[in-house]
């Protein structure tokens, strides 16, 4: 490894690799890509340019899409839920978990969803694109549905682009209101949404009934 | 004028500028803007291609950010309707206007809002912000609250984002369901989303009163 690296051991390539993902979302995390270099990343690192241009020879732009990449997998796993319990409660956990990244992640959050970064392009909108499909994906799962409709599919879209949509307001008014309200209404949206579909939708008026008729114990 | 140009007439400044914008905004609607190039946009206008260059030396990006620009002041004033008569069939009209764009508009719009594209920056990414700040503004000044609170400010944000995904949606479904029946269900969705915040906000939960007092004669 290089020289200029203060690792106490040998890592693996993986878990440079991994430490070097991880010195770089730290840092896209608090600050809009554009604004973050590669030698702040070695720094991060504590390993040399050299070191950070071998794992990654395209230099930034393959670095942010593989934190982007490593990032998304972790948002998947946020919705990615067992299918015990009642469904909202369920939801509820799925939340805290999406809401705890978009916290931990905030300046890095915004500057990918809100686009017109200098690194964005069509591949970094196709990961973006990924996440809100594996979520709309896990909770049509969860509501038990094998074959959604064009209604029922559009309402859960609709109301994963309302999340996010939330979040980054969240973000712009200094996290206000309290994470586990804003959680709460999420999951009142969710169900009001539902609600509003099952009016029109025989297949959701089902699942409307059911969300209605099940146990609430999300405290 | 370009001795190219058949035009029968000389046409002002600013009579050719808008031709040409007219122009591009009807390509850049069915192809993505980067599947566009200068020379269809100067034959679709009947000029020449310098003509196309004296107007926007800054070439396709200049051109484009115009149109955009030109797109934008048109959806800003699908929200700018007159105060009058129930708030719902308010609402309903201003989407009707918003949702004939879509359909006009279909390719360029979810191009648009989809991001990825090369010619997305962050200046486009500013003008489509603007209209949804438009867009918020308008609403909030139909409820007639002269200070939104955070909560009330959240939900009409989600709201309108939510419509730009339902659209985003329908536009992928094969515009399906009926554009008026998602009209309805987006009506709709905004009075769910208003009381399920009405339950945590007290100056929402006057709104939400009010709203559903009063006559609904959207039909």
């Amino acid at each position: 490894m290089s020289p200029a690296a203060p690792a106490y051991r040998r890592l693996s390539v993986e878990e440079r690799r991994a430490q070097l993902l991880t010195a770089a979302l730290d840092l896209f995390a608090v600050r809009a890509p554009e604004d973050v270099s590669l030698d702040e990343v070695a720094e991060a690192a504590g390993v040399s340019r050299p070191l950070v241009y071998r794992y990654f020879p395209g230099g930034k732009q393959q670095l942010y899409e593989a934190a982007l990449r490593s990032a998304a997998e972790e948002l998947k796993l946020c919705f990615d839920e067992p299918r015990e319990g009642p469904l909202l409660a369920r939801l509820t956990r799925a939340l805290d978990r999406y809401l705890a990244f978009v916290d931990g992640h905030d300046t890095g959050f915004s500057a990918l969803l809100q686009g017109g970064s200098v690194v964005e392009t069509s591949r970094t909108t196709a990961i973006v694109d990924g996440v809100r499909r594996a979520a709309a994906g896990h909770i049509l799962r969860h509501l038990g549905v094998a074959d959604p409709g064009p209604r029922l599919r559009m309402t859960v879209r609709m109301w994963i682009t309302a999340v996010e949509a939330a979040s980054l307001i969240w973000l712009d008014e200094e996290k206000q209101p309290p994470v586990t309200e804003l959680r709460d209404w999420l999951v009142e949206q969710f169900v009001a949404m539902l609600t509003v579909t099952a009016g029109r939708d025989p297949q959701t008026a089902g699942l409307a009934d059911a969300l209605a008729a099940a146990p609430d114990d999300r405290d």
